[in-house]
């Protein structure tokens, strides 16, 4: 079948890999639409070890599988079921995972796909492919209020106008918070003025521009992989009780059901499709400033 | 009066300080014991820049205020009460706050010392002063509680086993979770096998170890001042959804409950007392390796 290849950091067009094979209790699916991510861009750089088919943002419709011939979206993290984090509510978080086109899985960047079948959920009829393909997006999105209580009332920031930052804030927008979205160009912000702050810029400049906003017993919630480490003033951080919160993963239900009812309409972030022959011209354009989410049709 | 002066690192015995004078709202408390902790320490070795009388862990007699002739400890954050922190529930983060002690305000290794008369509390009758001049420290022990939920089922790792790190450990072994207790020597830690780690060690080696035995979706309690920046990996925070939260200051009145009902007795970390005219050698003896609590007595 057709898909794109990674390895060692660079990325090609391929027509000879074998179909996959569904194994037990996957589906095959074959993928209508896929949409590059931020993380796609960075396993080129080679910031994580992967070689594969990647991709992870998809639509498609389930060949196998007890939702054979629906359309379909699909969790990205395949776990074993049986280790400590998978017996204890984490299964995004299990040991033994494999995550779809990131790690050990061949992704959606491809005609065909397998994941677990009970990773796939129903497309609400109505919703278009180039909507629900950003279903998996802002599920990450939506991961932050399962761990964060946004109230009302907060005085939120989001750091970041990239993809992901755009679909936390539109999420965020409908709890009613006092939200203000900053990309790298911004005004003044003033210090220990947010209760929470989002930081999904992935750079250091982002990290220290949430550290200065955040008030004291304030929560910064990170969202974004970073390209090597950060350094931060600990010893602040423990007087001013802030709390620190990684944030990966969420759920995709919710996700389909703003999409469904129209709360949270993506299409206006797509800025070009591209047929998955030209993915290197996907990948170049997508690495544009400025340019935000591009989609790729097998 | 008789105290220790504090100035550019330099710490002395003086004679000659005036009476502290109460102004609006405060109390005179005459103090009968203080207590030696790190952040004194840390003080004179010009990890914040401070002059003045340094000391805030104490007991004493109220000598005017609404509990005049009392034995009482006092909270150590003076905050102004109208500012944004103060009038939403976060009066230790006061942003115009004095610390006794640490910031803009003269502490307790000296014969008087003066605070708001709302931050002192009554010793209950049969707690003696040598275990009331742990209120404090316990009570920033108990900060952890306030913050996070310990489950009885919960591994709790706690890394650092000096002064703090002993009445975290007593008081997090109340809630009947699965602890562990490390200081610098400790055996095997297996990796990702601790819900909640309290990392109160102060150093980079003791973040490692916490930042290596927390599970994903686990929580490190910083509850330490570190001297310098710390690094860390935020990509696999993010990845693994670690929450790190800072911890400070923490309530009084369960902390003089669980000393008055003897749930915790903190008299074996007390290593000599000192009258506070030999305060240079009480220091010095506080610094050594393996020594725990020196009292000073005006």
């Amino acid at each position: 079948m057709n898909c794109a290849w990674l390895e060692e950091r660079q990325l090609v067009f391929r027509d000879d890999l074998p179909m996959p094979v569904p194994e037990n209790g996957e589906a095959l699916v074959r993928v209508t639409l896929s949409g590059i991510c931020n993380t796609d861009i960075e396993l080129t750089r080679g910031y994580y070890p992967y070689a594969g088919v990647p991709g992870h943002e998809f639509v498609g419709i389930a060949k196998s599988g007890p939702l054979a011939g629906q359309r379909v979206v699909g969790e990205i993290n395949a776990s074993c079921g049986v280790c400590e984090a998978c017996t204890h509510g984490r299964r995004t978080h299990c040991e033994r995972r494999t995550v779809l086109g990131i790690k050990d899985r061949n992704g959606a960047f491809a005609e065909y796909l397998t994941l677990p079948a009970e990773n796939l959920h129903i497309v609400p009829e109505g919703v278009p492919n180039e909507v629900a393909v950003f279903t998996e997006p802002l599920a990450a999105a939506l991961e932050i209020q399962e761990q964060v209580r946004i109230a009302p009332d907060d005085r939120v920031l989001v750091v970041g106008n990239g993809k992901l930052g755009r679909l936390i804030a539109a999420s965020l927008a409908l709890t009613g918070c006092k939200l203000t979205f900053v990309g790298r160009e911004h005004g003044e912000i003033a210090p220990r003025s947010f209760d929470v702050v989002v930081e999904c810029s992935g750079n250091a400049d982002g990290f220290a521009l949430a550290r200065h906003a955040v008030r004291p017993r304030g929560t910064i919630v990170m969202k974004s992989t970073y390209a090597g480490d950060l350094t931060f003033n600990a010893s602040a951080l423990v007087v001013d009780e802030i709390t620190l919160l990684g944030s990966r993963c969420g759920p995709f239900a919710p996700a389909l059901r703003l999409l469904a009812d129209g709360k949270i309409d993506p299409r206006p972030m797509i800025h070009a499709r591209y047929p998955l022959h030209d993915v290197s011209a996907a990948f170049a354009q997508a690495e544009r400033q400025g340019v935000l989410k591009v989609l790729l049709v097998p």
